[in-house]
């Protein structure tokens, strides 16, 4: 359907370089949907299949950070639950967050992987050497990225990004 | 499908022209489903994509009102996190109740867009300048609109009209 | 896909003649999900759209009567909500319950409308006058029914039937 | 789409065998997803045709029993809602779960049907007679298994197995 989500294949080489897994949470880790209560609470639907390669990628080494532009308790929750070291709210200059947490970590640009799916996303799509998006997002998200995942976002879109990240991994251990 | 999905071009004019953007929220702002628990708590599904395009509307000037036929405190806690000034419950004369606001903040219907999916939505869709409505819609209301979004409720379809009426006002302010 | 899904068009003075809509909960007013919490509350996700039909129906002088196969405090509350007075939960043997309501009120089996989607509710709906399934019932469901929605459950399903009834209604109301 | 989801058929001969059905949970009685919410708690999405065939083979004198790799409070409770008298929570390594469970069954791997969707669950898949997967599994999974359900996990995956345990049943009880 759209022409931004066919995209030419990434070299390998590429994921191997990667050191830092930066991702926005709604769009990505979900499907972009937040349940509000009656009752004040806020809920989000999360990935089973996404939890289990992010545990794996976090095992691996790979630093990982998630950056949201709003503050959300259920975000929190996730996010203590798999154990990410980085978590960022309350900020839509993605970019910046970016580019200051991956100073902070020592890492220049070729290895950091950035997934988004708004138009909020695109400098950092555009910035990280990887970018990535999924099938629903924005059109600015996906002109930005490099790679869109097939599986779509809340249901192992992040999970394919994973194994990437694994599988060369594995490869260069190898080798 | 539906003979009435397929409607005629809007000249980019009438969006600029809009001043007061009105909408139903079952159906638009989600996909009509409410969460029943039995704890006597109601839960919505909403979208992150919507919530930031309504935000961008807001700050661009643009007055925004949800006319809701039944009453919902999970209505009432996403309205107050998007700041929505005008929230109307529990009224299912929509079209007199969208009449009603506009008088109140010294507009005319071609300073109106509206958009809602049921049948009870269809006198305000068709007095309002620009009439909306989703794919999932009742006919009655698919007949009565001007525009049908390619988006699906819930899902960016509110975010599909945001990006409409502020496209045409950062063109007008170029020109 | 499933041959039973097709059916041959009802006489439109069989909807005329009802007097009782009798319908399943789970698979007819939702799509069959539970959402089971860890506090112990449990939720469905119902439709605005079914509900606004049911209203309507409920004005118009035809009872209403919901008949479930299993007890929760969810459907309780939405019955509540929409003040269903006939609600029978628990009871798995769905043909008795129902004999037994139209008994109590005085109705005959071809004044009675019913709703089901599992191989449970098959035997109801070949004794009702008017026996509906869904697209995704199971086969022994749509096998016994006379009418199959075509919008989904938990998604209009009930408010398409509700139309029917109201339809032949206001046109025997003209005639 | 994926070349393992299409499957010869199965000797109806080898469900009668089965007197253990054990299944994963994530991705097989729901569709993947947790729902994680800003006060702590966790629901999950179960479906109600799932839980009449669970009750049903239950009844016919199958051992049921549930593996998960995490640990969840919405599965406790959904487990004892349908008496599951084996349930299994926190652990990842699956085959050995099953094979310990079989063990003090006094059962061996012809009589145990197994059913899971993530790679975790591969070698399990393999050791069980019938290795079940479902449509949207991964592709070891998918690989791994003898027989791929036509209804999708969370609705209805789990009762076409029920339906094919009880079918060969009720026929080699006729016999």
């Amino acid at each position: 359907m759209n022409p931004h989500t066919s995209k030419p294949p990434l070299d390998p080489a590429r994921w191997a370089h990667i050191r830092l897994f930066a991702m926005d949470v709604d769009g990505i880790l979900t499907d972009g949907t937040v349940y509000i209560s009656s009752d004040g609470t806020e809920s989000k639907a999360f990935s089973v299949l996404d939890g289990l390669g992010i545990a794996r990628v976090r095992d691996a080494g790979i630093a990982l950070a998630w950056i949201s532009g709003r503050y959300s308790g259920a975000t929190t929750r996730r996010a203590e639950e798999l154990a990410i070291r980085h978590l960022v709210q309350g900020r839509k200059d993605k970019e910046n967050a970016l580019r200051d947490l991956a100073t902070h970590l020592g890492l220049s640009a070729d290895q950091v992987c950035y997934m988004g799916d708004d138009d909020i996303d695109a400098p950092a799509l555009r910035w990280a050497a990887i970018g990535v998006s999924v099938p629903t997002a924005m059109p600015e998200a996906l002109e930005a990225a490099d790679y869109v995942t097939t599986l779509p976002a809340g249901r192992g879109a992040v999970r394919e990004i994973c194994n990437h990240l694994l599988r060369t991994r594995s490869a260069s251990a190898v080798s």
